[in-house]
């Protein structure tokens, strides 16, 4: 957890900037923009489900690292002073009985609909993108402008009260010389996902066809890549689905919250 | 999250063997018993009250870092398989209204009182006595053959629903040129309160003698020793106290759960 005092000395004008575009209106996926702060997922759900979905986040960490809880009813996070959980994330989804019901920029309708709702925001592996560009490893999706390619696996969580369901990962494709990097450099950084949860071999996790992602766009693999995948934020929105939660509001896959923390705070 | 292969290839028998000898009725601290092993704070509260805990406990991570926590109703834990939370600590402390109500060798009967309990398992920072002896840093109260000393602090957690509170911590005098290996040893271990949260200066953390812990027994500081001080899993005692909560479980201070987890387990 982020103390406040973290945000006492930092500049979070990039981060605030990109927010305030997003409330405007502005609809794109988040990797890449505001270099160097985090990136949260975001899912949303009535006070009922609150203790089983924090629970589910308590037993299954490398997909649901939990970094701020909001107080039921309440749209704000210590993340981000200022911010607008209702408005701040360029594309939202609702969710009703388990099935998508609406893509849209602004959740503030549906977020009437309940009084009492809690907010988990939970790390994104977007903040380990930094270092691992920074040591000389490229990240695909962002050298081509696309979303990240995520899976839905059939490796099961944990379950907690009436959740369930299986991990997403988001998957990079990684030069086989760079894969212990790639793997030391996340591994620093166990708050939004850690080190890869699985390398090469995607069969074995349930993954048929890279080039066809359940969420996302799909990227390129060069010839002497090896595909690495990490557990991902997406994974409550899996969990919602297979276990039919009457309402739930998340982030679009990809369209994340950015908030005022520089990733380095994460840094173990 | 421990997985439960980690419990396969573990000879847990000294764990067990401590478990057995407290289910018959023994009492002490556990401080350096089943070395190797991981030992955990408990809190036991009625199921109203376990999202708020859960809470408190992802907002207070140093102080509450949570292993486990069993579905309602159970009294397992997927750390210690056949274990029986009621029994199988050496010394429990049962909480009515903010208030210490009793202390017991057996919580069955209390735990009768509920249907819906819901158990935390939360670190111990014994865990990292070990590897802090291997590396030839004497631990005062093991070598004393005492409980380690504890002091309620005047830092507040960041609060969550109904329960708030202060920082409980724990004290090891340190040789003033072992403090940065205390420090980096116990940070390697984030699961079980990690690395120092001050270091000397007792009054500024509001403790104003040494000599009179809140919770355990005082130990001797040698000269050229500074004390450092731990976040501590009997926070969640102080909340219980701070927040009048109406019933509630935990062991007694010093008085752990022994886990058939390895210590290596939580290594970062």
């Amino acid at each position: 957890m982020i103390a406040p005092e973290y945000l006492r000395h930092v500049d979070a004008s990039p981060a605030r900037a990109a927010r305030e575009r997003y409330r405007a209106g502005a609809v794109e996926p988040t990797s890449g923009v505001a270099p160097g702060f985090t990136q949260a997922n975001m899912i949303v759900l009535p006070r009922d489900w609150a203790f089983d979905f924090l629970l589910y986040a308590q037993r299954n960490p490398k997909a649901c690292p939990v970094l701020d809880v909001s107080d039921p009813g309440s749209h704000a996070t210590v993340l981000a002073p200022g911010a607008d959980l209702r408005t701040d994330i360029p594309l939202y989804r609702v969710w009703r009985d388990g099935r998508l019901a609406e893509e849209t920029p602004d959740a503030t309708a549906a977020w009437a609909e309940h009084p009492d709702l809690v907010s988990f925001l939970i790390g994104c592996s977007f903040t380990f993108e930094t270092p691992m560009i920074e040591a000389g490893i490229e990240i695909r999706h962002i050298t081509d402008g696309s979303n990240v390619p995520m899976y839905l696996t059939d490796q099961p969580c944990r379950p907690a009260g009436r959740l369930k369901g299986n991990m997403v990962v988001s998957m990079r494709p990684i030069p086989a010389s760079r894969v212990a990097d790639a793997a030391t450099i996340s591994g620093r950084f166990p708050a939004v996902h850690g080190a890869p949860v699985h390398v090469g071999a995607p069969e074995l996790i349930g993954i048929r066809d890279l080039s066809k992602p359940d969420f996302g766009d799909p990227v390129r693999i060069e010839p002497g890549e090896v595909p690495v995948f990490w557990a991902c934020g997406v994974t409550p929105q899996a969990a919602v689905m297979a276990s039919g939660v009457p309402f739930a509001i998340t982030h679009a896959p990809g369209h994340m919250f950015i908030t005022d923390i520089p990733d380095s705070a994460y840094h173990a």
